[in-house]
């Protein structure tokens, strides 16, 4: 393998790069990015040995190639470049895999041997090539979906996420949706609401000259900060990543909002005198985080 | 002002008296350790200049007394402060003051105008004086709940959180219960429930020898971590607070719940093809976020 090409450097495109530029993974490592502005703090970061503008002769000598765009757009991405590119292993980063890996096998037909779904569970609220950080997929997950791939190419893609630090876990892609829905896009729906809610209920009722937000955040302690970390995240991003694994978010949204009503009862009961429910959820909860600390 | 007097050692009053004494605020600190191994531990810690076992005798000297213990006892031990030093100013770090503030007043009679009621928005999801950290409280937000109490004792009581580097915010019993419901009690209840539900999501369909709590901590990224780590707050102590403020905290859960239902009614549109509503609600939680950072 020598020469790796990303095609798309955002915030995780980017990071991968440069993490694999870093530690000279690759004799060569490509990025293609396709906005001017973009490509000009790519050029200033030092991201890539060469950024280019187009997949077009920049997929030539390609022996790896890295679809790093938007969720909506990564399968049609990926089967332009495993036409462009009839050798190399083709992979991504897109955070839900079903609909990704089902179209390229519609579409790709035997290039789709040489295509590995992948998804590092990696990823600060940055955006862009400028919050690209070398270290960003150190000591993280990243999922593989091998599906029908060429057992080779899964080992090239896994070598990769080595390569920059991660831990790699092999997973179907139906099951990786669901469980990314409640590991990973429950938490942001979380995230999001609960800024939503909070600057609500913090809206001064008087004549005071400050927003609901600016009260909730002043007011806050490190626990709301932690919960509303992500609600940083990019709402396009997110937009498409709820809508392609709508489905998975809802069943776990419906599994959390059960457990909140069970919490919601037991707070009722707790404030009638009976407070043995509530302790007994939190004690679960708790034993359950301790478990897996 | 020379002598201060902090009644508990736990997390929250071990580290108050370890941050005072670093900072050398009063000639003299003095703790109050019912628990003969906290005793022990604080010892070790240096947490104070005196560790005590009881209150009984210890208050003859004191300035400023400090009632670190849990919520439901908070108020009656500091009822017993304000009668056992008559001269000197008692507060408290309950993260409910409604119901302390209110039981004081009653039973204190005119003690009640030395009793300034106080709450760090801090703390980490360690117990007992072995987790005591001079840190905890730099930079963080204190609430100071003045009520009746003497502009002076009001001060004292400010001047301390100061000398320890927080800032404080003044409001109203009532006023704060509501508030901290929303930015601090809600968040706690989602992190509880968050991992019951991914424990119960991710929990293997077939013969795996692993809990859904491993596979969904092994499995997840960044943001489950984040919104899940107030769950490893001890479970009794966080019984207390959510009962003490179960009305205000049902209230918050169910502003959160009408969120949720929002989101999910936009989730289900964006599947049926209009993402215009999912993004709308996240572009403007995005939005209160960074409006806050």
């Amino acid at each position: 393998m020598r020469e790796l090409v990303v095609i798309g450097l955002g915030h995780i495109g980017g990071s991968l790069a440069l993490a694999a530029k870093t530690r000279a993974l690759f004799p060569r490592v490509v990025g293609v990015e396709t906005d001017a502005a973009h490509r000009s703090q790519a050029g200033i970061a030092g991201l890539a040995d060469f950024v280019v503008p187009g997949i077009e002769g920049a997929l030539e000598r390609a022996d790896l190639v890295v679809v790093a765009v938007p969720p909506r757009e990564t399968a049609a991405v990926a089967v332009r470049a495993l036409a462009a590119a009839p050798k190399a292993i083709v992979t991504d980063v897109a955070s839900v895999k079903a609909p990704v890996v089902e179209e390229i096998a519609v579409r790709a037909g035997e290039g789709a041997k040489r295509f590995v779904g992948a998804h590092p569970m990696a990823g600060a609220t940055g955006k862009g090539p400028a919050s690209a950080d070398a270290l960003l997929f150190d000591g993280r997950n990243v999922w593989i979906t091998p599906g029908a791939a060429d057992p080779a190419a899964v080992a090239a893609v896994e070598a990769l996420w080595h390569g920059v630090g991660a831990h790699t876990v092999r997973e179907e892609p139906r099951a990786h949706d669901r469980l990314v829905a409640a590991v990973s896009h429950l938490p942001h729906v979380l995230a999001y609401s609960l800024v939503r809610a909070a600057a609500e209920i913090c809206t001064p009722a008087g004549a005071v000259p400050e927003t609901g937000a600016l009260r909730a955040a002043r007011f806050s302690g490190p626990s709301y900060e932690s919960t509303t970390r992500v609600a940083a995240s990019d709402p396009k991003l997110w937009t498409e990543i709820f809508s392609l694994n709508a489905s998975a978010v809802v069943d776990s949204l419906d599994a959390f909002t059960t457990k909140l009503a069970t919490l919601r009862a037991a707070l009722a009961q707790a404030q009638a005198g009976d407070a043995d429910p509530l302790f007994a959820f939190l004690e679960e909860a708790h034993a359950l985080k301790k478990e897996s600390a």
